[in-house]
């Protein structure tokens, strides 16, 4: 099976370069992330993830994983795995050190947790639902409960879960009906739950449930929700796991991918459960950790779309087939043009889809830890305005490159044996679960475009036009300097229509809300690729190269820059003329003829 | 499982109104093809793909094939439809009367082709690759062979296989090494065979392979090899199936998708092969086919997405989820402006993907039937332009629209009880198999663009023009006029680049195929919407509806005109910016930096 190899240089050159890793440092708490552990943390993340994780991959997908008296029976390769990450204290990277945390920057985050889900989707997905529900807990649950369920799960000893859908209720969770009662200090749940990811395992010795439920007496809609811990097995008064609480997986779906990670329909029947935050304000405290998860499935579509390209790009230097021009003999695959087309293809939107990520990463980290509050408050519009949009487009190109994936393999691409066809099945549900593209993108134009009348997107703008003087330093650069412009003035002019046009008719901004998002990440993606061609291009200026290697590392950002402004920035114009296009075709279409 | 339901009323309005079947009744040997025929074959066609074939899709899906004691065994299912496929007459639709066919032309023969790979494509594949080879046999092979193989092929009793590609020969075909030595009448075949469509299986009596092969002074590459028949069972005196031939299938490959077609690995041990054709001359018989496999597999992605189309669309209809502006209540998600977006999008791509296979279609049976020379070379050259587009972008689209399929069904797109994610997993291998998209890319322009110097794509651009004239008469299509202008403009600039820059580099053809294909996909694809509007627009005009659904129908193709030339025509400004930038950063692009 093929290998994989975290890119810490590549990683690296975005964290420092691209995204600031000096001004993150100098935030209140992150003065230890200097560029030396940062090398550090990701060599060690690249030998576990490449030589521990990574292996696990195509057993848990052929495997899967079964319910067996109400408990879920997972790959016994991935328990080792998980043993391995939870001993070398992984599971607290980013979580605070009053509970046993590293308390290190989401910048470095970001970057560890990238290799976990290029090496094991599935896998990745349990430790990063304990980080998500170990956020809630944090931002929102009584000290006693913090102090309970904290150190156990920041030391990835339990792990935990998210129990929002239901079948009646999936985008739309104003449609719950799972009920929590009162009882003493406690509630009592009962409901079903489907999607549950990771939803019982064996891997662990207790499993903390974070649950929607709504009191009998409640509001309706979202404002009758409240958050609830359940855990698996409830607390005995020493703190350790006692008796089993009445939870239970019903079943594990068959999926198009991931299969290693146990999909589960969960029973709740008169479950003990604790309320985390007040009392139908659970959908505010699941808003807390929106952003971190939403990243985080961001993530997810750059790390499985690198893991696909390490493959295909090893698979192209392999395979001899069919001759080319001006080379003598029969030829290994990246040698053809259209091959090296979609290799380059891949290689350059990951890049600009990591790039965005690292980046929302750190204005994350400043938002969260800055001392000034303006600053903070600048840097959460940008981190709220850019969410969408690295989830949405980076699971949408995600998909495109894995497809690319398993062409570049040709015939052998489809036949499972390779594993390349396993990469386009587990980056299929990228684009769905954490919300939708489509509610990426609904979120986008309604809550983070039109809701500040555009403060945040003429932010961006400001930011976007301030490389052009850089970029206009470097003649090689020209090409890339035009479609940056000429992204800006895409993106701008879609600003202008959408609060020109949006309230016309109440279907505008859902009609074109999908091509403002690609449209924004095929010009951030593209402007992060044209910041590190200008990095580049001063470093090579200067002869900071330490290398030979070094530099031709370097050249080759200004060529991937120069591939992306040519093959993929013309989009924008594309994106910007569906915009224009408006709701008008799509609304008069009328039911009866679809 | 979800239905299906030929779309017969759509296949007819093209087959007549831009396909011209009139035009095609006219040919020798075409008087039968009346709107009558043709309407009462499409009906009888979707009664057997919808109530027969289609209810086979998921079974073959979740129990694929499998090798016993050297013969593959496929379904019990499989085998009753195809009982029905055959005794029904349907293997002959378009084969000469002179070997039991109808001898109908093509234009009828791609709307039944469709409904049965809607229906189930792994399944259709078998017939699909049974006219294939008949067509191989009745162009090539001797009067004897004809006699014996063609009747009980055109009449389903036996059927075709394709064994071309060897573990080290998939696209590169001068790679080839399996051997075939003289003896007596008839030759002995020995050599392995890889990727075999139906290569066995156990609903015919007997099955005919044409395999590739060599003779040992054969010279080396392309000029080396030759045709031959080697069926499983050796024919008696009497033509009836006797002895076993030694070939046998050795394994069937776990793939992606298409599970119920059983694609084999084929030993072929000292087999009994007949000659067809001349010697060194097999690659010539096999292109004879070509344009007629690749039409064929164009078709396919037209018909898995029209299938994954019915299916999000009814689910669309039926899941309550959210709510819109202007609606009270819950709605279906089809009243949500993005899933809308999504389905329509389907719709449109759909209908211009299916004009221009059923177009090109029509050009074929004038290339084969026309009494005036001229006129067949003309619409030859036609054909040979448009193989590739057909084949490349409806497959590609068809990836897209299949994976929009199960988007629209959120997570339970991804649950495979839905079978959505079926759709995605079948339509994988139509961009790849009968050769890749690359493949098609560039035949389309080294053989189709170059080398007549551009001839074809002038007469094609003259056209498409000449539609312009009758959009002007309609103000209601002035946003598809102007898309449909502008596409013409760029495809036309395109041509101008590529005649002005190829031979700069050897590698420019190649890097700027994929977009040059793409370009004249989504351009001939407006073209053809474009057309159905002004059909739709004079019908209207003339008041000359049958009904008020009839109206209702025509009245749709305009908004589905203005729709695809809002949201995609723009699509080939891109297309034309990226062949522009050329092949210059990509062969920069260090081997060592991928």
């Amino acid at each position: 099976m093929s290998e994989y190899h975290g890119p810490v240089r590549e990683m690296l050159f975005v964290i420092r370069e691209l995204a600031g890793l000096d001004r993150i440092a100098r935030l209140p708490g992150c003065e230890e992330a200097t560029p030396d552990l940062a090398e550090a943390i990701l060599e060690q993340a690249a030998q576990l993830a490449g030589g521990v994780i990574a292996p696990t991959n195509t057993i848990g997908d052929r495997q899967g994983s079964r319910v067996e008296s109400d408990n879920v029976i997972v790959p016994e390769e991935f328990k080792t795995a998980y043993r391995e990450y939870q001993s070398g204290g992984w599971a607290g990277v980013t979580a605070p050190a009053a509970y046993g945390g590293q308390g290190l920057p989401f910048l470095l985050g970001v970057a560890v947790e990238e290799m976990w889900c290029s090496a094991n989707l599935a896998w990745s997905l349990c430790p990063l639902l304990t980080e998500g529900a170990a956020r809630a807990i944090e931002a929102h649950a009584s000290e006693a409960l913090r102090d309970a369920y904290l150190p156990k799960m920041v030391a990835g000893e339990w792990t935990g879960t998210m129990n929002l859908t239901e079948p009646q209720a999936g985008s739309d969770l104003a449609a719950l009906r799972t009920q929590a009662v009162p009882e003493g200090d406690h509630y009592r749940i009962t409901g079903q739950k489907i999607f549950i990811t990771w939803g019982d395992h064996d891997m662990t010795e207790n499993v903390v449930h974070l649950v929607l439920a709504r009191l009998p007496d409640a509001p309706p809609g979202v404002r009758g929700i409240s958050l609830f811990i359940a855990p698996k097995f409830l607390l005995k008064p020493d703190g350790t796991p006692g008796e089993r609480n009445t939870v239970r997986p019903v079943s594990v779906e068959h999926k198009l991918g991931i299969h290693g990670s146990p999909t589960c329909v969960m029973a709740f029947e008169n479950a003990v459960g604790y309320l985390v935050g007040e009392l139908n304000n659970g959908l505010a405290a699941m808003f807390t950790m929106m952003n971190h998860a939403r990243l985080g499935v961001g993530l997810e579509g750059v790390a499985v779309a690198e893991r696909a390209y390490q493959q295909a790009r090893d698979y192209a230097r392999e395979r001899v087939q069919g001759k080319v021009p001006g080379q003598k003999g029969r030829v290994a695959i990246i040698q053809h043009a259209d091959v090296r087309r979609m290799l380059l293809t891949m290689k350059a939107y990951i890049e600009a889809m990591r790039s965005i990520a690292y980046v929302t990463a750190a204005d994350l980290d400043i938002s969260l830890r800055h001392a000034d509050e303006a600053t903070r408050a600048l840097h959460q519009a940008r981190v709220d305005l850019m969410i969408p949009v690295v989830k949405g487009w980076s699971t949408e190109i995600g998909q495109l490159l894995t497809s690319l994936g398993v062409q570049i393999h040709g015939g052998m691409g489809y036949a499972e044996e390779t594993g390349a066809a396993q990469y386009l099945r587990d980056a299929r549900i990228t684009t769905i679960y954490e919300g939708t593209t489509g509610i990426q993108a609904n979120d986008l134009v309604a809550r983070k475009i039109l809701r500040d009348g555009g403060a945040s997107l003429t932010a961006l703008l400001a930011d976007m036009r301030a490389t052009d003087a850089d970029l206009a330093r470097y003649p090689a650069l020209a090409a890339v300097r035009k479609a940056h412009a000429e992204g800006c003035a895409s993106v701008e002019a879609a600003g202008r229509w959408l609060a020109a046009n949006h309230a016309m008719n109440p279907a505008v901004p859902g009609a074109v809300a999908c091509s403002m998002l690609m449209l924004l990440g095929t010009v951030t993606g593209g402007w992060q690729l044209a910041r590190a061609a200008v990095v580049a291009s001063e470093k090579l200026a200067a002869d900071a190269a330490a290398s030979a290697a070094e530099k031709e590392f370097l050249a080759a950002k200004l060529i991937t820059a120069d591939f992306y402004a040519g093959q993929f920035s013309p989009l924008a114009t594309a994106y910007l003329r569906a915009i224009e296009a408006g709701a008008d075709a799509l609304m008069a279409f009328p039911d009866s003829q679809f």
